[in-house]
C-alpha cells in the first residue's frame, strides 16, 4: 500500500474536531508558522538591544511565512535531528540567505531548537486556548439562560441510575454550568501562565551572554528573554525549564477539565434524550445525526463526538504526565519528545468539544411536559425520604415510638412489589383526623420538595460569570 | 488459598509509602475517623442552630471513635450498598442507642452518603497535603542551600544524553527546586480550595429545608453548610457536585505534579550516581539499599523508591479523570465509586515521594571533584558552541565570508573522529598572532561559559521561597 | 492524625473486591505465603538435585508459615532495600537458626530478591485468575442460558442511544457471552503461560552454577529451574525475565479486557434497569442496594461496582505498561517497583467484578413484557430500513425509478415530526391493491425483522463452550 | 489565526513516525482507500452470490479510488453523522450514479456505517502489522546475530542503576531478543485474528436476510459474511462485536508490547551510549544527531525517538480500554468513536519505532574495549556474590562456623569506603596455605563468574527464530 505518500491526517478519524476552527489553529502549518513567529519575534528583540543590526528583522520577515515551507518534507526530515527545528531552520536560512547573508547567518541567535518549538508550542497554546474560552463563554450564557428560565421546571432527580428526589431542571443546567465555570476558570488561569521557554544550549543561555558582551550592548540576557515573553504576550517564568515540564501538565490538566465538564454534559444528555426518556432533544440540522441506513434515526451525534473527546483526554493527559515525571538531564532524550503530539491532540480535542458545546447548549430543545411526567411516574416514593421525617411519626402509635419508620418502610415496600400506590396506602394508613387528604396532598407534592434549588441556582449562576472572550493575539 | 481471611494491604508492594505517616493518615481507621467526624460536626452545626437537641453532639461524641469499628467488617459490608457510609452508619446508630434512641435518630439528619464520603475524603487530603507539604518545604530549604552552595561548582551539562554545555551543580539544584516549587503551589493552591459536599439525597437540600422549617429554627440551609465547612476548614463551594468532579481532578492534578517533580530529582540522580558517574551519592542509613544476594551493594533506593511512584503516578490520574468524564445523573453510578481508592493510592503515592525526596535532599552527597572531572573529560567539544561564535570568524581568511564556520565544524569533526584534542587542532589552525596561547586558553575554558547561571540561581530560590508549613488540623 | 498507626487498606474505598476470596487471595498475608512458598520449592528443588542436604527442606518448612509474620512490619521495612523479599528473609532466616543454622544458611542458595518476588507474584495471579476463570464460567454458563430461553424474545435494539431496529434479548445475552468468552479465552491463556522468574542476582544464574559444582551435581543449572517451574505449576520460559517484562502486561491486557467486557454487561444493565426502560432488574439481596436516606431507593449496585472495576482499570493498566517501557538495565531501578501493587490492584479488581457478574447474570430478572413495550413504543419506525428496500419501490409508481426511497423518507419525517403514525401513513401511500392490510402487517411486524438473530445466538454459544474451571494449585 | 485552513498533520510534532511507510499505510487517504475497498469487496460477494446483479461491481469499481476524493472535505462533513461513511458513501454513490444509477443504489446494500468502518481500519491494521513484523524481523536478526557474536564479550551487570555482577554483551543482545521476540509472536498472533465486522443496522444482518430472500438467492447471510471475510484475508469471527471491543484492544496490547520492547532497548542504549558510559554508539548517517546550536552534538536520536514512542504507547491504550469498558447498546455512543484515532495513532508510533529500532540494530556499535573497561572499573567487587560462597568458608576459622561471611562483608564496607582493592584485603586476610595466588585470581576473575549465560543465549535464540515476513495483501 505504499502506494499512498500523502500520509496526512485532516481529522478523518476524529469528527469532534475534523474541519473546526481549532483543528486549522494546530496542524502542521500552524506550528510552522509560530516556530517563524518565535525565530523572527527574537530577531526584532535583539536588534531593538542593539544586539543585532537594525535591518535583520526586516531582511528576514518576508522568509517568515508558513506557506512558503512544505510541512511534509519537514515532517520527514524532523527525524534527523529530532525534532521540526533543525529543517526549518535550514530552510529559513537558505531562504534568508538569497537576499541576505548576514541576516542569514543571524537568525537563530543565540537560540535552540527547544527554545522555539516549546515556545512556539505555547504561542499555539494561546491561540487554541482563545477559542475554547470564546466557545465555553457561549456555552456559560446558554445554561445560565436554560437555568434560570427553568427555575420552576419539575424534574426526578437521577442517584446511581435510580429516581431519587424531585429537583428542576433549573438546577440541573446550572450543575452543568458550575462544571464548565470550573473548567474555564482553569483554563483562563493557565491561559495567564503560559511560558516562554529561553535558555540556550542547555539552560545558562551562555550563547546569549556571548553574543550581547561581543555586540557591545549593556542588556542583560535574561532582560532579553523576559522582553521577548512580553512581545509574544506570554509569561516570564524565573528560568529556563527545558528539563521542568510542570507548564506543560498544568495546561494539560485545564484543557482535561474541561473536557470532563463536558462530558458530564453530553452524558447527560445522551440519557435524557433516550427514547423512553424523552426529556431533551439536541438541536436539529441538516445532515446531522443521520444514519447510512436506517432513515429515522435522529442520533445525538453533537453529546456522541463530546462524549468521545472526553473519553480520549485521559489518554492523552497520561502521555503528558508520564513525560513530565521521565524527564531527565537538561533536556530529556525521548520524554520532551512524547509532549508534542500529546499537547496538540489535548488541544484539537478540547477546541472540538468546546465548539460542539456550545451549539448543543444553545440550541437543546427541552422537553418540560415530558420531565414532569417522568416525575410524575416516579410517583409518591420520590418523597419518601421525606414522608420518614414528617408521616413516618405519625405510624408510630401503634408500635412506639421510633416504629413508624419501620411501618413506613414496610408501605413503601409494598408498593414497590406490588405497584398499588403508596398514596393509597399512607391513606389507609393514617386516619383521616391525624392528617387530612389535603395535608397528605402536600405532603406527597413533589413540588413542595424541592429545598433549596433555586438559591442554588443563583449561587452557581452569580459564582460563574461569563465574562467577555479575551482577545487572540493580532500580532507578535 | 481461601484460608487467608485477611486481605489487608499494609504497603507490602509499595515500598515508597509503606510505614509512613502518609500511610497512616490515609488508612481504613483514618478514613472511618474521617466519616465519623463528618457526622459528628454537622450535629454540632445543627445543635447550634437549634435544629436539634443541644445534648445531641454530646451524646453521639464517644461512638464517634474509629477504634471501635472494625475497618475489615465494615470493608465487607460496603458493597451492599455501595459505599461504606451505610454500614458505618448502621454500626454508628446501633452504638449511639444504647444510650441514646433520641440522639441515634439524630445521626446523619438530613444527610446523604455521599455528603459523607465526599467531604471525609477531603478532610483525609487535606491532612494528607498538610504533610506532604512540610515535606515538600524540607525539601525546599534543601536544595535552595544546594543551589546557592554549589553557585560555582562546575559541571557539564547533558541534553538528549550526551554532554552538551558547561553549568554548575547550583544551577542544576536550582532547576529542581524550580519544579518541586511550582508544584507545592499548585498543592497549597488545592489544599486551600478542597470543598465541603453537602447536598442530601440529590442535591437540593430538601430534607435540610424540611428539618429547619419543622425546627422552627430560622436557619437559611445554605448557611447550615457553609457553617459546616467552615467548621471542617474546608472551603464553602457555590453548590454541591456530587456530579461534577473537578474538585477531586484538581487536587489529582496537583498531586501527580509532585510527583513529577520527585520524579525528575530522582531520575537525575539516578543517572548521577551511576558508577561510571559517579556525581552524587544518596545518603546511607543502616540496613539501606542492601541486596539479598550481592554484599557490594549500594542501590540508590530513595530514588529508585520515588521513580517508582513518579511512574505510577499518571495510571491513577487517568482514573480520576476518567471518572469525571463518565459521570452523569445527579450521582454518578460507578465512576464515582472508582475515584475513592485512586484518591487514596495518590495522596499514598505522593506523600512517600515527598517523605523520601526530603530525606534525599537533605543528606545528597555531592562528589565536587567527579563533577569536575566528568566536565574535564569532555573536553574543549563542550564549548564549541562558543567557539562558533568566537573563533570562527577568525577562520574565515582562507575562504572568506562564513566560511570559518564549516572549517570548525570540520575541526570538531576531526576531533570526535580521531580522538584528537579539539584543543591542539585549533592551536593549528590559528596563528598565534590571530589569537595567542592565553587568549585560546580562555576561550577554551568552561568556567568562562556558564552564561546566566548565577542569576537564574537567584531567580528561582526567590520565586519559591519555602513558607512555613501550615498546620494540620488539630480538632473539628 | 499520627495517632493511627494501622495504615491497613481492608478495601473500604473499594467495594467491588472488598471482602472477596480474590481479596484474600491477594492480601498482604498471601503475598508472604507465596514468597515462603517460592524460598521452600526451591530448597526442595536443589535437595532433590542433591545440591544442598536432603534435610535442609524439612528444617525449613516449620518456618514457612505466613501468620508466622507481622506483614505491617515487614512492609515498613521493605523500605531498606526496595522490596519486601529482604527482611522477609532475614525474619525467615532468623526463625529457621533457631533450630537449624546449616538450613539457616541454606536458605536463598542462589536466588535473588526478585527471582522471589516475581515468582510469588506470578503464583498469586495464576490462583487468583482460577478463581476468575470460575467466577467467569459461572457468567458464561448464565449468559448462554439467557440467549438461548430468550431466543425468541423480541427488544429493540438500540444505537447512538436511539432506537434502530428489532432484535432479541436472546442475542443481546448472546453478545455479552461473546465478550466475556473472549476474555475469558484470553485470561485462560495468559494463566497457562505465567513464567517462573529464575535468573540469579543479574540474569546469568552464575551463583546457581557455582553452588551446583562446588556440591558435585551434575544437575544443569536451567533444569533446576526448569524443574522449580514444574513444581510450582508455572511455565519455565527460555530465560530469566528481569529486565523484560511482557509476561506483566500480558497478564495486565487479558484482565483489562475482563474488566472491559463486564464493564460492557454492567453498562447495558444500568440503561435497561433504569426507571422509563425497566427492560431488567437486578436480583434482590437483604441489605443489598439501598440508600442511605432514601427507603425507596433500590439501586443496581451490582452493576455499579462493576462498571466502577472497568472504569479503574485501564489505570492500572497504564501503570504496567509504562513501567515495561521504561525498563531498564539487567534490574530495573524504579519502573520494577511500579508493577507490584498496579498487578494486585488489577487481580483485585478483576476477581471482584468477575464474583459480582457471576451473581449479576446468574440472577437477572428480565421482564419480557417491558421489553415488548419498549419496542411497540418504537413503532413501525424502527423497521422503517427494511421498508426503504420493500415498500419503497411500490412508491415509486408516482415519480419514475428511485423516487420511492424520497417518498418514504418524506413519510418518515412526517411521522418523526407530527407523531402521526407511519403505518397509517403507508396506508394512505399504498393502495389495497398494491399491498393489502395483512401484507402491509407483516411488513412491519418486527418479528419478521429479526435477521440471523437465532443463527448467531447458536454460533456465539458453540464457540465460547464453558469448561471445566481448572483447579487452583492444592499444593507445591 | 483562522487563515490557516490547511488542518493536516503530517507527523511534524511526531518525528518517530514522520515519514516512514508506516505513515503513508495509515493516512487519511488510506483510509478511504480501505472503506473504498470493503464496500466494492462486498458488492463482489454480493454479485458472486447471486443477490445483486452481475455488473455492478465492475460498474463501481473506477469510483473506487481514494484519490477521487477530498479527505479534508470527508473529514469536515463526518462530524454530520458522526464518521466518514456517511459523506463518503454519499460522494461515492454520487460518482457511481453518473454512470450507472442501478450500481449506485446497490453500493452499500445491507450494510452500515460501522461495518465498513470497523473492517476498514482492520484491513489498514493488517497491512501496517505486515510492515512492523517486516521491520522486527529485521531487529530479531539484527540481534540474534548480535547475540551469539558477542556470546564471549564480557560486561558488567547492572541492576538497580549499580554494577552488580560480571555478564557478557552477548546477553544482553539476547535479552532484547526475547523481548521484541515475544512482542512480535503477540503480534503475528493478534494480525491472524483480525476480525471482519459484519451485522448490518443493529448485528442481526436483517436487511441482508431480507436482501437475499428478495433475490431469491440461496445464499445464507452468514455465509456470505464469511466469504467477505475470506476475500479480505480477515478472520471470521462468530459474530459481530459492534458493542464487544476486545479486538480492537488485542491488538492495541499487542502494538504497546512492541513499544515496551523497542523501549527496554533504547532506555539501554541511551544509557550504554552516555559518553561516561561508552560500550555502544547509534549507527550514523548524513544529518542525523545534530543539533540547531551544538556542533559536536551526535544526539543518539534513533533511540530518542523510539523511546518517545514508548512513553506514548500507554496513553492510546488507555484510550482503546476506557473505549471497550464504557461501551454500551448495540452500537457504543461516544465510546466507539474513540477509538479510532487511538488506534491509527498507536499504529503509526509502533511503525515508526520498529522501522527505527531495525536501524538501530543493524547497526549498532559496540563498543568492546570499553565494555571490558567498564567491567575491570567494577574491581572484584563485581563477584563478591561468589566470593560469599567461595571464600568466606575460609574465613570462618577465627571465628568459628558462620563467621567468615560477616568478616567478607566486613571487607568489601572497608574496600568501598577506603577505595582499597578487595583483591589486596583479601590476600592479606587469606594466608597463602588456604588459598594460592593463582586460586584467588581465578576466583576473582569475572570471567569466570557468567554463569549460563552462553546457554541463555542459546535458549533465546532458538525459541525466537526469524520467521519469513508474511506478505502484505496484493489486492482485494
Amino acid at each position: 500500500m505504499a502506494e499512498f505518500t500523502d500520509a496526512a491526517d485532516y481529522g478523518l478519524l476524529s469528527p469532534v474536531w475534523a474541519g473546526t476552527d481549532g483543528a486549522a489553529q494546530t496542524g502542521d502549518r500552524r506550528i510552522i508558522q509560530a516556530l517563524l513567529d518565535v525565530e523572527l519575534a527574537w530577531l526584532r528583540v535583539l536588534a531593538d538591544a542593539g544586539v543585532i543590526a537594525p535591518q535583520v528583522p526586516g531582511d528576514v520577515a518576508p522568509a517568515c511565512q508558513a506557506d512558503l515551507y512544505d510541512p511534509a518534507s519537514l515532517a520527514a526530515r524532523s527525524a534527523g535531528g529530532g525534532n521540526p527545528v533543525i529543517p526549518l531552520l535550514s530552510d529559513l536560512r537558505a531562504k534568508v540567505r538569497e537576499t541576505s547573508p548576514a541576516a542569514a547567518d543571524a537568525v537563530h541567535t543565540a537560540a535552540t531548537s527547544q527554545d522555539i518549538l516549546d515556545t512556539a508550542l505555547m504561542l499555539v497554546t494561546a491561540d487554541t486556548l482563545a477559542g475554547i474560552a470564546a466557545d465555553a463563554g457561549r456555552t456559560m450564557a446558554a445554561l445560565a439562560g436554560l437555568a434560570v428560565e427553568h427555575r420552576g421546571t419539575l424534574c426526578v432527580a437521577r442517584t446511581l441510575t435510580q429516581h431519587s428526589l424531585p429537583s428542576t431542571f433549573g438546577l440541573r443546567a446550572a450543575q452543568w454550568l458550575h462544571g464548565v465555570g470550573q473548567a474555564t476558570e482553569a483554563l483562563e488561569a493557565a491561559a495567564a501562565r503560559l511560558p516562554l521557554q529561553w535558555g540556550g544550549g542547555s539552560g545558562t543561555l551562555a550563547a546569549l551572554r556571548n553574543v550581547v558582551d561581543a555586540s557591545g550592548s549593556a542588556a542583560a540576557p535574561l532582560d532579553l528573554a523576559d522582553q521577548l515573553a512580553a512581545r509574544l504576550g506570554l509569561a516570564a517564568p524565573p528560568a529556563p525549564w527545558q528539563g521542568n515540564r510542570l507548564p506543560v501538565t498544568a495546561v494539560g490538566a485545564a484543557l482535561q477539565d474541561l473536557l470532563s465538564a463536558a462530558g458530564k454534559i453530553a452524558n447527560d444528555i445522551l440519557l435524557m434524550s433516550r427514547p423512553e426518556v424523552g426529556e431533551v432533544s439536541e438541536p436539529r440540522a441538516a445532515g446531522r445525526g443521520g444514519s447510512s441506513a436506517m432513515p429515522q434515526k435522529r442520533n445525538p451525534v453533537l453529546s456522541v463526538l463530546i462524549r468521545s473527546a472526553a473519553l480520549a483526554g485521559p489518554g492523552y493527559g497520561v502521555q503528558l504526565q508520564t513525560a513530565a515525571g521521565a524527564a531527565d538531564d537538561e533536556r530529556p532524550g525521548g520524554s520532551w519528545h512524547t509532549e508534542w503530539q500529546a499537547l496538540r491532540s489535548l488541544l484539537r480535542l478540547a477546541s472540538g468539544a468546546a465548539a460542539k458545546l456550545a451549539e448543543l447548549t444553545e440550541g437543546l430543545t427541552v422537553n418540560t411536559g415530558t420531565l414532569r411526567e417522568n416525575l410524575d411516574a416516579a410517583g409518591p416514593l420520590v418523597v419518601s425520604e421525606r414522608l420518614m421525617s414528617t408521616v413516618a411519626p405519625l405510624l408510630d402509635a401503634d408500635g412506639g415510638p421510633g416504629t413508624g419508620k419501620t411501618r413506613l418502610q414496610e408501605l413503601v415496600s409494598t408498593s414497590l412489589a406490588t405497584g398499588n400506590s403508596l398514596a393509597e396506602l399512607l391513606r389507609q394508613a393514617l386516619p383521616a383526623d391525624v392528617m387530612s387528604d389535603a395535608e397528605l396532598s402536600a405532603q406527597l407534592d413533589p413540588a413542595n420538595y424541592v429545598g433549596e434549588a433555586s438559591a442554588l441556582i443563583d449561587r452557581i449562576v452569580a459564582a460563574y460569570p461569563v465574562v467577555a472572550a479575551y482577545p487572540v493575539r493580532s500580532s507578535r
